[in-house]
């Protein structure tokens, strides 16, 4: 092996597209309103809506995923009201209580694929009316999910009507849609997301942008006093042209869906090897998150040349690792990627 | 006049300084570790740490000035603990409430010039002990203030005693402190700021950055846990990178102090014209935010040609006009400006 | 002067009236279903329904006037929504942070009697849909003030008109309401209030009672999940019985105002012997909390035979202090305070 | 069967008991200070004192146990620490949300019998110092549980050591200590529990009060500043001495212990005649809850007769149902209930 050590980790390690840069070069000296009232985030904004005609949605920059749930959530729920995530949702564990700290309850669903469902949730219609209770009125789901899977339309229409019919808002944390958008075998474009959800994110952080998530408002009760919610969780950004501009790169051509299909094949690749030399996965992969399972002695190896979490250990001998890709992930990363672990294989044989 | 209109509303109505799009350029494909242990914010925080030595300090980058307040303000109070804070003050009416929404009261103290001193909030002390008060725990200041004022730093040393004598937090918000390093005749450093206050900002956006603020931290017991606060406040960016390159190249031979003393330069010289022109101000101007009075038509006149606040109401015939320069603002714009005024000037005698 | 010290400090250093005690007698051993459910307190809420014809109001019993306080107000107000209080007001120094700690700003209009008009919270208009500021939402009096004044009809329609036409919420801290509908020449009723209000409070710990404040709310919105507000808080009492069987008893035959009547009648007899030894009064008094102005000696003799509160200095040698009468005050009391007050009076001339 | 309806639902379901309504009656028109500051709460708090000797503990009596338990947990936490929890703990589930609400996270513990362990509990330290989690630092426990079972001095001792090895604060929830303290072969005193956790509570509510908790804390990080979180949450009763006087009373020649064995005699009665008749229980009964299996055609002929909560339902014939005693439950209703499980049992062979 080399001593070249390539990464993994996630899909945010490094800067951004190059048609964002140019941007920033072109206009840096142009003046523009201040607090997203900027010509950029107009044109973002317009962007994104013609991909969803007639959603008629609210749409807000925001500088990171964490800082676009807590203000979704919070700005949604009265204090008694929870929202109900899979165990795997990132608002569960992995945002450091922010829910909480806004006074608020996640409902902690168990799940094996990350994947919330109506047997899932229903159980939780128990609480309802009970003044002891909490009251559950926000769904939180995923798209990619935590572990990389994806909701097809019927799946999502089933939650929907679910939400609908017991008064629950239903929130899709986009962090990674475009990943999801550029599954092989999707069937949910973004207008079917704006039908089907009351507010939702998509992540520019983790596909192409250097920061920056917008967040989709269809519900009229959603929208009424969002700008003070952002306001007084300090993410209404001074120069909100930072997050339209970009925005406004990534929704020119379809750009986003494009990268994260780059990133979707990189990953699939190196699933598609993975396969090949007999390894399973903790769920079956499909986008740019791969959960393999590998022996230890294997995983001691690559971690030499290669950063990658270790998502669990499965038993004495073997640990689930993840490995992510981004739009930035070279081919040739991937390709030695697949001979170092082939030859690993080999060698243990 | 002509149809070109130039913006004095503020000081982040243009991008950022060309040394941090040329930074951003160079970097944008090497990986980096995520969530603020990037190598460029390790670089920028051993630049502002050089600044201020011996001070021990702990160094964030978050994204804004509302989410660097909101932030410090609640991590280091209990929720019967309040922050004292001058009427003018940033956290008091121009944050949607952020303190308040956080848990803590925002004890409000009159002042005519944005400063506060000993003898403003010593009355506070009354307070404390009963539990039917809220108990005043951290003094909040600004430098430069929203007039644009400085604190000197006899007086600065003032309100640190004071509040060392009575176990309260010193809190400076420094979104446009660069400017107050560059006033004329300034006797602070950043090293006095260190070892006067417990925490302080720098703030990045309104000084040649895209977005960002440096909180420094010198008190051990607002250090503690301090990550925590910001991850669950949204406040802790996957691309940390992002914040740390801009304050690494902000930092680089002092280029952040340089492009205020342009800013400041800029409408110390557009001052010195409208006082020549007998115009007052409602504080005396010395930094890059300007307050004079001036009459209703010419404002009227300027507003077809200018953008900029008007601040409030004298009398019936004037108004004290809010007027800012940035780092950006051309040495033609300042001096069409001033012509402006005074041909509205003399056609109005 | 004798040894005995009696006190003026409040009106609640009794136990409560022996009809209460009386009913807790003769009920102990019964059993009954607990938060809020049990025989007494419905009984209670249909006594003071049957005073409000047609106000179809929610009736819920809580434990103190704080916790009313502070759940009204954070079960009406969105985080980014502010309640708009007389500097006088209870919430407003008074109860810790109580609101702030609950996440809402107190929006504070300085006042001279401890009363609010049109005039002086229509400036707070400015701040709506301004993204930097907090809403108000809210208009939060007391009745009888803190001051001890009141509000006749034609005072409160036209700050309830207001209310209405700016869709605020009215909210009516009555935790001496029935004192103030006992003050001569009053013309305002429960039912009034009830209509004029969204929400109000009738105070049971200052008015014959050992603990318990009624909250009474008829606008539809404040209605809904006020339940679990109350839960959450801590204000469902295990024994709910204990609050509705007090206001039971209270309510039965007008009891409280009764009492109330002859708290009012025994300040008002000290008011008039006050008035006639020639010391101006704060405010002029006529409910059961007097604020005379008293020579600084003349306060230091009676201190040593009464409990009151010196309220605040008026210059060097004077200072006004509060006497507070309660339903159990004994005449004699007030006759030996007269007595030695115009004792001390002659004594010093 | 009779008419006559008996309720076995709770222990909250009578008054209080005559020696507090003696001693109401005879300090009724005593004039005290308010705030908690009254000669009964400075007795009862000496009462209580005295069975801890050394503790050096603060006493405050609170109005209900939810009040209790989130004024302990949200003073003693900074917004990212969590508390631990059995999933049957009451403040999981019991309370509306009102720790999140105050915006802490609980940390939930899967249990058997309503205990905790070290065991269960170790899992948490794999959050420690990972700023996506939230940081546990309180450990919540209730003695008797919410199933009716009680921690021994042993159990209690190593909870206590791993809280105290890892930095965390132990609370136990007391609002069935009495019937705790009064269970057979009970080895845990006031003052083992004094030396063993931070802070706990007494419940006076469930145990011959008409309402009131006494907080005992022995922290000093605790204890710090508590009265404004009092004061804050609405806690401070203005006739604190309603609290105190109750205390007096249930302390005075350890009456709360006596009213609780009465309690737990009573019960345990039923749960031998249950026993004897072959049924089953959720836990093994051993205080004044008991959680008897029975078959569904038994418990639907009880509820024409008894009050009780149905638990939950254990397969398609039989539920676990809740039956509760108090120290006000008269032999005589045990022995009618006995009977006619007897009867109901016999016609069903």
């Amino acid at each position: 092996m080399t001593q070249y050590q390539f990464s993994f980790r996630d899909d945010y390690s490094e800067g951004c597209h190059p048609a964002i840069l140019r941007a920033l070069q072109e206009t840096t000296l142009v003046q523009q309103i201040g607090y997203g009232n900027d010509a950029y985030s107009i044109a973002a904004k317009n962007l994104i809506a013609a991909m969803m005609p007639g959603s008629n949605a609210d749409i807000h920059f925001v500088s990171g995923g964490t800082q676009a749930n807590l203000i979704v959530i919070s700005a949604a729920l009265r204090s008694f009201e929870s929202v109900v995530s899979a165990q795997t949702g990132h608002i569960n564990g992995h945002e450091a209580g922010a829910v909480e700290a806004s006074g608020h309850r996640v409902e902690v669903v168990p799940v094996s694929d990350g994947k919330l469902d109506v047997s899932l949730i229903s159980p939780l219609l128990r609480q309802v009316g009970n003044p002891s209770s909490t009251q559950p009125k926000m769904l939180y789901i995923s798209n990619t999910t935590e572990l990389g899977t994806v909701y097809n339309k019927h799946e999502l229409a089933a939650l929907s009507d679910f939400c609908r019919t017991h008064g629950w808002y239903l929130f899709l944390d986009g962090a990674r849609l475009p990943s999801a958008l550029a599954v092989d075998g999707n069937d949910l474009t973004l207008a079917d997301i704006a039908e089907l959800t009351d507010v939702f994110t998509i992540g520019g952080t983790k596909n192409g942008g250097l920061l920056g998530e917008a967040v989709v408002i269809t519900h009229p009760r959603l929208k009424d006093g969002f700008i003070y919610h952002l306001k007084q969780n300090g993410a209404l950004l001074a120069k909100g042209r930072v997050l339209g501009l970009q925005f406004r790169e990534l929704f020119q051509d379809g750009l986003i869906v494009k990268l994260a299909a780059d990133a979707n094949e990189r990953a699939m690749g190196i699933a598609r090897a993975i396969e090949k030399l007999g390894y399973p996965f903790v769920v079956p992969p499909c986008s740019n998150q791969l959960f393999p399972v590998l022996p230890n002695r294997v995983i001691a190896r690559l971690a030499a040349k290669y950063l990658f979490h270790t998502w669990q250990q499965v038993d004495g001998q073997h640990a689930a690792v993840r490995l992510v890709t981004s739009w930035a992930t070279p081919v040739a990363a991937c390709t030695q990627f697949i001979a170092d672990l082939t030859d690993l294989t080999a060698a243990g044989q």
